[in-house]
């Protein structure tokens, strides 16, 4: 059986992630980092969703990268949270430095800690233009070094590095995963999406896109047309 | 002028490196981790050493790694710090799961928000029979994933990989660090060494084989020399 360490953040990605491991009847774990985000709303999300599964689930405390790694709106107040599509080149305000490769590294060992050769993560090709340790030659590079990290190698999966969004919503629907419990806002309100940021945007988008209907609470539900229009 | 971030942590080998790097002419910063280990005196060589060379120094503050990768005797008290020589079995219980590759991708976080296209590490010869995270194979696999994971290729630099710690010794001899100002032991007694731990029998062999006078109180200075007998 595949032991599988599963890096989840209680966003719809990472949560069909969880779902489509659970359901392959993998033996699996689920890791969320606190890496000094914004908000932890998510994680809250993450831990419902790894409970209602079974999961154990652990939160890794690292908020103090934030200060490590300064300059990114998802980790600095200061930076104000940009609006409109993710393609877009302000969207590089949302980029914390090397954030992948540090998630990764926790997750390997954290993985190696209890025994789990697998660490999966929920990196899909919607994420390449503006994230490049979300490009499949990182992906790549880190399943090379995970493989020689420890005296026993470790396997990194990413089954969505070539899905775009709306085929990963089409995976969860098919999966039977509420979408209501997950949770991608970089605004952070709790119990609402602002529909503006550009998570936001491309949920809405792949909603749509993918015919299946989309249980999320927008503040401006309709934002992601006109957004869509000018990108 | 290159730019580098150097890893440092107090100890013998990242002190001398600490040293080249300044020598060279190029323009360095510091970063050491707190990942929990049971003492913290030799980050505070670290601050000292690199406060003398005038390099801005940055500690991260991961203290709640040990939580996430438990069962080192590097990280949890309840684990005996083993004694005796670096390459036997027991020392085992010194290897923390990952530690090098979290280390290394925070450090390259941290050299990509300063502008720093190097990161520097102390891995050495020595290392490689207990640490696989120290192995030549593993130092190639990160710095492939270095030059792939921002949009600017990070080079990581290990000059010391096909290195002994005497010759290290030789290299910070002349160099002129002063290595009373290094700390390595594992026990983590403020101003002494025990001189019984892998860490302190590898040091004061290396002294003794590289023929240069070795400023270290230890405890028990002569071990060394039975324990090198029995390895």
């Amino acid at each position: 059986m595949k032991k599988v360490l599963v890096i989840t953040s209680g966003g719809l990605d990472s949560t069909v992630l969880l779902y489509q491991h659970v359901v392959a009847g993998d033996y699996v774990r689920a890791l969320g980092v606190n890496y000094g985000q914004r908000h932890q709303i998510e994680l809250q999300y993450a831990a419902r969703n790894a409970h209602s599964l079974g999961v154990p689930f652990t939160i890794a405390n690292m908020s103090s990268l934030a200060e490590l790694l300064p300059g990114s709106s998802q980790t600095s107040v200061s930076v104000p949270v940009p609006e409109g599509h993710y393609a877009a080149e302000n969207m590089k305000a949302t980029v914390v430095p090397n954030r992948n490769m540090i998630l990764l590294s926790l997750a390997i060992g954290h993985a190696i800690a209890h025994g789990c050769n697998h660490v999966s993560y929920a990196a899909h090709a919607g994420d390449h233009a503006i994230y490049p340790d979300c490009r499949p030659v990182f992906a790549d590079a880190m399943d090379a070094v995970a493989q020689v990290c420890d005296w026993t190698p470790v396997r990194l999966l990413r089954p969505f590095i070539h899905m775009t969004k709306t085929q990963i919503v089409l995976e969860g629907n098919r999966l039977g995963v509420d979408f209501s419990q997950t949770y991608s806002c970089y605004a952070g309100q709790p119990g609402i999406h602002c529909g503006r940021c550009g998570t936001c945007v491309e949920r809405a988008e792949s909603f749509a896109e993918a015919g299946v209907k989309d249980p999320t609470n927008y503040e401006s539900p309709d934002f992601f047309r006109t957004a869509k229009a000018k990108a």
